[in-house]
């Protein structure tokens, strides 16, 4: 476990030290939107989906650089949806990462703009990618078609649909799969796409990232039970609030748990084709598996 | 005169077609985001920015049916652009098009996520393009670069600083310029990438669109001072309302129709270099200069 913590740290410091860079421009056009833009996306993080584009190019000996990057536009993605999804219409959210969220500090109409403009940044980093255009076009579909209507968006709409609504676990499990699944599914691939592979490698990595990411949504589910507003540095007890449906909720405290490790079991199942050489996607599930916060 | 306005109808009416097959999901993953997104896309309107694709790609004998699904793509990112600026945040607008703006039908939720779902599906569409890969990309770098931080977010950025300040000229164009110029430079150059193009043209066809970019802007604000709300299916007199600056307030109404006048000289000047060819991209400033609504 320490070393796996380690490796996601360094792997996390390379990627915030890659935002900062892309968030150093040439030319601003409004420098209050730079700075709004750089609030939310360089407040640290686990940066859990970058990473897992950096260890899938690794495992595949890809392209590290451009996994890297590609990792980082994710990241712009995954930061353009906390800020919307923190903005008074929507979660009306006020602690984020342990700090105000956007708009509390810039205005609701410069964090809506923010988000507009993180996730436009995101496809233009990723058509500059030092990679062959085919893979370029490749990792943008990818990209796009997870993060939007038939993915992220779209299981976003589901959540708030769903609010003060009783859930099957199979309805709940289709909202979860859109809102935070689908996502990292994109990582995934897309370090898949950095990379020479097979349809083999592709789909065993397709489920990896299936199970970690039902994995993922239990553990925060669990946590917005049991966790520390402090630690976790956003408000816990939210999805009671909201009245929403959890694996808690619908199985009990301790199925979801057996749930959880049940995934995780799955999650480095599919990764046994790669023999060692996947260690450290292996290990990542057991630190999601058991993190705090 | 006619003749234009009858290619700009028929070719207005191809984007149409185009965007609702485009609007045909296969799957939903939610269906009122669906319809939300379809609310604003599918609305009509005049279509200027595909309909410069179009011509644009024409005049170079490019790839008519990339450059009408392009300008369908640049479509959808105008139209989430509506959304998110018709919202109490920003412009709090009530009326687009005729109809109700979509955060009054669906809720400023769904509102805010259709725009983020069509931004992302536009980028989808662009990876999708019959076209090379190399041109692809090029076009996807082209158009988040207009359309983001540095182009149209920024202008929009800009434009909500400006409210209740005197502008001089120079600083309300350079707002002009990323807000709604960058997107017509945008239309414009992503029909030069559908096509084989020199650097001579391309630069030519820039000048054009920077000049139609001015000129669409004048008139707007002329549009807003003396238009008619029913016919303009948007309420007028916004401007005076949020106290914007203006080219009619800046510089006066008779200084602001002469310098709509040499912007449409000036634009099709630029196209000299192509002969007769560019006869309908030189109509269409006319149109622009003349239009009533």
């Amino acid at each position: 476990m320490q070393q796996i913590k380690e490796i996601l740290k360094s792997k996390a410091e390379e990627v915030e030290k890659d935002l900062e860079e892309l968030m150093t421009l040439e030319e601003e056009t409004a420098p209050q939107l730079t700075e709004a833009m750089q609030y939310t996306l360089l407040s640290g993080g686990k940066r859990i989906r970058p990473v897992l584009t950096l260890l899938t190019a690794e495992l595949l000996s890809g392209n590290y650089e451009a996994a890297l990057r590609a990792g980082s536009a994710l990241e712009m993605i995954h930061s353009y949806s906390l800020i919307h999804d923190d903005l008074p219409a929507m979660d009306d959210d006020q602690l984020r990462r342990g700090k105000k969220t956007n708009h509390l500090v810039f205005g609701e109409a410069a964090a809506i703009l923010a988000g507009d403009a993180l996730l436009t940044y995101a496809f233009e980093v990723l058509a500059g990618l030092n990679l062959d255009p085919a893979a370029k076009v490749k990792i943008i579909t990818n990209t796009a078609k997870y993060s939007g209507q038939q993915g992220m968006v779209g299981g976003q709409v589901l959540d708030l649909e769903a609010e003060n609504k009783e859930l099957t676990l199979a309805e709940m499990q289709k909202v979860h799969q859109a809102k935070t699944g689908a996502l990292i599914k994109a990582a995934v691939l897309n370090g898949v796409y950095c990379s020479e592979y097979d349809a083999s490698a592709e789909k065993a990595l397709l489920a990896y990232a299936e199970n970690i990411g039902v994995l993922f949504q239990i553990v925060d589910d669990l946590l917005d039970q049991t966790g520390d507003t402090e630690k976790m540095g956003k408000v816990v007890g939210r999805d009671e609030e909201l009245n929403k449906s959890t694996y808690p909720k619908l199985l009990g405290l301790e199925a979801a748990k057996k749930a959880a490790e049940e995934h995780a079991a799955q999650a480095k199942a599919e990764l046994d084709i790669f023999g060692e050489k996947a260690g450290d996607l292996k290990a990542l599930v057991d630190y999601i598996l058991k993190r705090q916060h």
